[in-house]
């Protein structure tokens, strides 16, 4: 029984999380919830007090999941390697899905800013800990002459990530790769990335 | 009675633009409009269809706006100060409402891109419409040799609206002007912008 109401849970989280990602928070309704999940009504409470708080499991479990994909997509055999992997990584997902639905984080973000504290400040956290792990690698990659040295490895990451949650918008917005890989190329160029040669 | 009808109108457009720009389309309700608004329900339905007719007006004249701002702020004595007078223009735009609301076109991307097509293709002509406007300075300003040139000027446009999207999504975020600076910074230097000098 507690196994079937933690599967009931889960796959609340897992149905919101495609229905939120979608149609944002502010314009999902319970019913929404309802008809997407298929529990009944008294099961929905049962698990969750409301929708702002089926909205925090969401951004929880997608932001374990996103630090988990940093940690997989940041490798390779320089630190340059690991960059440029991260971005081919980043477009693919993106690819995967049609580019519908986008960033959950970055719609959260602007859905949410003025509007709900709380998810906000998860995003906001989401962001600052994609940075952190970015500026280790173009710190590293400074170091060994693999990324231009002009500028503080925390202000190239900063710049990483408004470019790519910007690259994301148009290319969903056109259900194109077109400007997502266009922006990634560019990135890797300004960065001055210098990539280990092909065998 | 014209004119009369003519500034309703206009002030039902002017409130609707506040309320979607901090609530999102989705999320604002014909009732939200009606209370924003103070007008009654008969006489917002004599002006507009419905809530789709009222955000298509919104788009409408916020596009032209923006582009108005665009043609103003992008001036100055050489191209480079003219996107250097950009970036600072851009920023200030911000700044002063407390980067409360954001750009309405890339929240607008984010919610409509996958939901509402209307939107999404007016969205995605001012995206155009803004990087065209910038390539025009960029490919000046290379001839001169006082942006780097390695780079289309097509490319570098398409980063510069990315990047800027992006940082205005993490100063509303975390409602500070930091991260919109540090991105303009960023983009002045990894676009090597040569500016005249003061005297």
């Amino acid at each position: 029984m507690a196994i079937k109401g933690e599967l009931t849970r889960q796959k609340i989280i897992a149905d919101a999380a495609q229905i939120f990602q979608r149609k944002g928070f502010g314009a999902t309704s319970i019913n929404d919830l309802l008809s997407a999940t298929g529990v009944t009504k008294g099961n929905l409470y049962f698990h969750f007090p409301g929708k702002e708080a089926i909205g925090i499991a969401v951004l929880q479990q997608e932001s374990e999941r996103f630090m988990q994909f940093l940690d997989e997509a940041l490798t390779g055999s320089t630190p340059a390697a690991c960059l440029d992997n991260f971005f081919t990584m980043v477009l693919r997902k993106h690819q995967k899905i049609g580019f519908v639905g986008g960033c959950l984080f970055g719609n959260t973000a602007l859905e949410a800013s003025d509007t709900f504290p709380v998810y906000a400040q998860m995003v906001s956290d989401v962001f600052d800990q994609w940075s952190d792990k970015l500026q280790c690698k173009v710190t590293a990659a400074q170091v060994l002459g693999l990324v231009r040295g002009d500028l503080p490895a925390k202000h190239l990451a900063q710049m990483i990530v408004a470019t790519i949650e910007g690259g994301i918008m148009q290319s969903r917005l056109k259900k194109s790769a077109e400007p997502m890989t266009r922006c990634l190329d560019t990135l890797r160029t300004v960065l001055a990335l210098k990539l280990p040669t092909a065998h």
